[in-house]
């Protein structure tokens, strides 16, 4: 956590940024939305103008040809071993940032500044970077940690439902990670009225809960697959949604993935069924309805390629009850088609 | 050192790898110089022939496309974060490889077996990775160590004269870094005739000086840099004969490229002129004319984006003699300029 700070004046955490590295040291990488909602934050912070790089904003783009435009950029502009690189974004953009820069001569510096809930609470933290492949998420990456992430509760005013919404399936994971009174305050959550304060403590929470993971298994050898709970699924579906271009927001994702995987909970570990109807209900209830476009079989097909699988199988993290799990379960093809009906309406 | 084996009978050492793995989680990559002379040392190994990817020889494919065509490959080879992949080839080979490998679901598990004296004696150790960009050598890649380097002096008899010399450049640099007593080893050193076991104590040797300073500095962040004596001017070398489509090998690079960083020695650092003489003398009757393909300010310009530069300017490692090292020196254009005199003929 020691590399996390919450603030609530970003923009003076960025000059002291640069005051600190020097102008000439510092870059800056923005997509069009962030830019768009966020860049008056760093106006007057003293940084160089050609020194910042705009991508297009999406998901799409978190291609290997994203992480090339940074790379020409940072040559062309003269950036050396010494430079450091501001991830200024959602996900995509410190996701692809952070890989960008951990190989760049082998290796920079570089800081997070997550725009959205879901990067706040997620994407931005833990020192996870990458970019899709050949049509599979994250596929190609590595784990760096970055030099310091500034979460401030103010961007949070530019978000709408759906962005809300996205980062809230992360929360919701880590609660059902930690305990059920954690659970309980973030099932009561107003997700139609942003209180910045309380969304600010809830949030500090939620960091905490995957920090104390992170720190205990950093490159993802043992417990931290906990924090992959809902993802199998929700990557299956990613890479469906991505192949049928009808998107689907990460944090949906995740949490159409914790229903899958809290019946795969109940079928195999006894996950109390109250439990398991009340979250359900509350995530089909909060979430607008996603058809998805492809059937049980072919969901079965992309979690075989997902990153956590050996030779045993497909790997779920599965809970006993909230704030109980249990990494590296394998579950059986039918187990698997079962849950998803879970999800697929016909 | 304890990742690094020397052995003579690879082919068993490959045979037990290839046990304790499973031959459904091992991949090779060969380049077409090191499938043609040293898959003779795999048949027979227990690995799957679907499961082996060549690609074309030489530096010219030291590229992301070549990081790409091993990704796609492992991609449809269904190989997951549990697999290994085995480099065999020169230090192109180990550094594609390594950088794609530790890329790859964020990073598998490489296994080095250089077949190069070159490779043997540096490029293979030490967990250096990365590709060629925009015409800059090594610009992209990253710090991942290999799980086994494995070193058999078998390969050796492959080699031609050409690529004993590149290997030597390295040698006589790490020569030069560690004592007068090991320099007069290497100095004497029969490049015509190969004496195997000589050559094994040799390249033994050589390993162990660049081992020391790289488990006290993995990252290069301080006594690393010394084993870049000699290549600032190298890279501007290599950089120049590859825009240029006059190839160099990286061994006589780094020969040449210490013939200048020790006139800088003697300029700055009052490195002995006895010495000097001896090593540069030693250096090229040894070595083939190499008419360099561009003028002293061309390469000066070359060296302004190596990767150990800093607002201060050019970074060298400078000696005071044989043994006794200096880090972080920084030279003037005019300095440099003369010492490159020293090694072009109008």
């Amino acid at each position: 956590m020691s590399n996390i700070k919450f603030t609530q004046n970003i923009t003076n955490e960025i000059k002291h940024l640069i005051d600190d590295w020097g102008n000439q040291r510092c870059f800056a990488l923005f997509d069009t939305n962030s830019y768009q909602y966020c860049f008056n934050y760093f106006e007057d912070c003293g940084l160089n103008e050609e020194h910042i790089l705009t991508l297009p904003a999406g998901e799409a783009h978190k291609t290997l040809e994203s992480v090339s435009l940074i790379w020409n950029f940072l040559i062309t502009r003269g950036a050396n071993r010494h430079s450091l690189l501001i991830n200024v974004g959602g996900g995509t953009i410190t996701d692809i940032g952070g890989f960008a820069a951990s190989c760049f001569k082998r290796g920079i510096a570089f800081v997070n500044i997550p725009t959205t809930l879901l990067a706040q609470v997620d994407a931005s933290i833990g020192g996870k970077t990458g970019i899709n492949y050949m049509g599979l998420k994250n596929e190609i990456g590595c784990f760096s940690q970055p030099y310091k992430v500034f979460i401030d509760n103010r961007f949070l005013k530019s978000l709408n439902r759906n962005e809300l919404l996205s980062g809230y399936g992360e929360m919701l994971k880590h609660g059902l990670l930690s305990s059920t009174e954690e659970l309980d305050e973030l099932l009561q959550m107003d997700l139609e009225h942003i209180d910045k304060k309380r969304y600010l403590e809830l949030i500090r929470e939620s960091v905490e809960i995957k920090a104390v993971i992170v720190e205990e298994d950093p490159c993802e050898e043992g417990i931290r697959k906990a924090l992959n709970f809902g993802h199998t699924v929700a990557h299956a579906l990613e890479s469906a949604a991505l192949a049928a271009k009808s998107p689907i927001s990460h944090g949906m994702a995740v949490a159409l993935g914790i229903v899958v995987e809290l019946k795969l909970s109940e079928l195999l570990m006894h996950f109390p069924q109250g439990w398991y109807h009340k979250i359900k209900d509350h995530i089909l209830h909060s979430y607008p309805a996603y058809p998805i476009p492809v059937d049980q079989e072919s969901l079965y097909h992309y979690m075989l390629h997902d990153k956590k699988n050996d030779e045993r199988g497909i790997n779920f993290t599965l809970l006993m009850k909230p704030g109980e799990f249990y990494i590296d379960n394998f579950c059986t093809h039918d187990q698997i088609i079962t849950a998803l009906n879970e999800i697929i309406y016909e």
